[in-house]
């Protein structure tokens, strides 16, 4: 199977080396690969670890479009992290995909966010394969499992623990430093999206909610209409005295299905101390899903690094042969 | 598809309902139920719901293999909670079920931790079904999550908090309560085995790391080879110095590859109580596995009831079909 890869960072290449050393069990080719800033390659028969490894690639194809009808494969694999605010160009990208009737597969949120229900239809009537594993807990199962397994469960709510930059400026608060050191180390650690706003505004809580309720419960909703607060006007001081009275705060992002739709909201709570909300170490995700059959159950994902997000990538291009 | 249940406690209740409420969705019919102490009731027709519903049944058939030649289903279902340490006479029952052909499903960690290497093979060399969601964590998706996702994923090893009783009778002895005390909490809250002892002494969680072990690292072990050390040396004074001490204590399962093999322990571990080991809530469970191309992720069950269990054995049975 042919893949197309339309953005190359660190997801990319750890897509690329899982690739290579899963090659015997699990054949796929890169017929081409598009970038923004480093350009673009395409070999219909295959790029060489040397071309996929390397820092610069050909000269960047003038548009997408254009690339995807030189790379002449069956799936598109879409990994950009443009403006996750519109779900832009990303949500172009894939369109432009489904319409040369290739599969599709992103680990960017902002699609699935903002446009889910209209590429579902589309994929389908191009009878084609649309996956996003990684688009909201870095490969750990949560798109496969319900796809998979759970039959016959309906999801009524859900409440995650989603953004890893919120909670290193809070812990870094707790221990007396300001917000803008947590920032600093976030971005450090190589955790922010773009600048960091986006994860401390909410704006990452509240596209992952999005993805997750347009998904799993037929929300049809967007990033803007999730009711949103994030932690920016959390003080180091009010940080520590919920330390002082043994508790902590998160940014919890929860879905309820409501007689109206779906109430999606994403803001600041105060944990006990040993609520699980609360007890995910470092940069650590956790999605509880609230259901009418399996009660509630859901699914932890410790410290993830970029090869589990390319691992969620890789698991959706197996599930499409 | 025909079921034929043997044992019809708690579990086998929730299931008959749950099975009602689906029919429309997810047809099974009921032809046969057998119990140990309220008789046998078989109608190859399908047994209706005030049969399904009523507390005491027939006759009891003579044995399991007479109940499952008279009942003539496509699946035996067995719930039978009876002498964990052997897993016998599941094991026997199950084995009856495969040389007639027939698909299984239990919720019975017995056979699964003791002999599931030949029950997996038996099932194959016959071309039916083994499925044991239940088994291990309630219904909450563990095995079918490997069966169905995570392509090429292998596990290294595991750790897990999955015994309730304990947890309870831990938590009587931080506020000052006897073990004893705490124990009885557990049998009126409905979550011990038999009598108790065996979630103490560490044999339920043993019993699941074989399970866990045997299915998901091919270690063919038993839970007498787990290395096992409950709680029953624990104190009030002690459990009470610990929680002075801002820790807590939690019974924990852990497997590991090793170059000999699996290495599995059960053991009372001191944990920082805001350690995702310690957090889980009341009667929670949760399960780590430790993977190379997926790091470290999880399945925690918040809960869970008999109707989680059911659940599973119902989410077994819609695999099969």
């Amino acid at each position: 199977m042919k893949l197309a890869i339309i953005g190359y960072g660190n997801v990319g290449r750890a897509l690329a080396r899982l690739l290579r050393e899963k090659r015997k069990e699990f054949p796929f080719t890169i017929a081409g690969i598009h970038t923004l800033r480093h350009g673009t390659a395409v070999d219909a028969a295959g790029l060489p670890a040397e071309v996929t490894e390397a820092a610069e690639f050909g000269p960047r194809a003038a548009s997408v479009e254009e690339f995807l009808d030189a790379a002449r494969a069956q799936v598109a694999v879409e990994l950009t992290t443009l403006n996750p605010s519109t779900g832009e160009p990303a949500t172009g990208h894939i369109r432009a995909a489904l319409a040369r009737h290739m599969h599709v597969v992103t680990a960017n949120k902002g699609p699935i966010a903002h446009a889910y229900a209209a590429l579902r239809d589309e994929a389908a009537r191009e009878g084609v394969g649309l996956r996003f594993e990684s688009s909201v807990m870095d490969g750990a199962p949560v798109f496969n499992l319900w796809r998979h397994t759970m039959p016959g469960v309906k999801v009524l709510g859900f409440t995650g623990v989603l953004n890893s930059t919120s909670k290193v400026v809070i812990e870094t608060m707790e221990r007396g430093g300001s917000f803008d050191a947590g920032l600093a180390e976030a971005r450090r650690m190589g955790i922010t999206e773009a600048d960091g706003a986006y994860d401390v505004e909410g704006w990452d809580s509240a596209a992952k909610a999005a993805a997750l309720a347009n998904v799993l419960m037929d929300a049809r909703t967007t990033p803007q209409l999730v009711t949103t607060r994030g932690i920016t006007r959390l003080t180091p001081e009010r940080a520590m005295e919920i330390a002082r009275s043994g508790k902590t705060v998160r940014l919890v992002s929860r879905g309820r299905r409501t007689s109206g739709g779906v109430r999606l909201r994403v803001r600041a709570e105060v944990l006990e101390r040993n609520d699980i909300l609360a007890c995910t170490p470092g940069t650590s995700n956790l999605i509880l899903f609230h259901t009418d059959l399996m009660g509630t159950f859901g699914t932890v994902s410790i410290e993830p690094g970029v090869e589990q997000t390319a691992y969620g990538v890789f698991s959706d291009l197996v599930s499409l042969r």
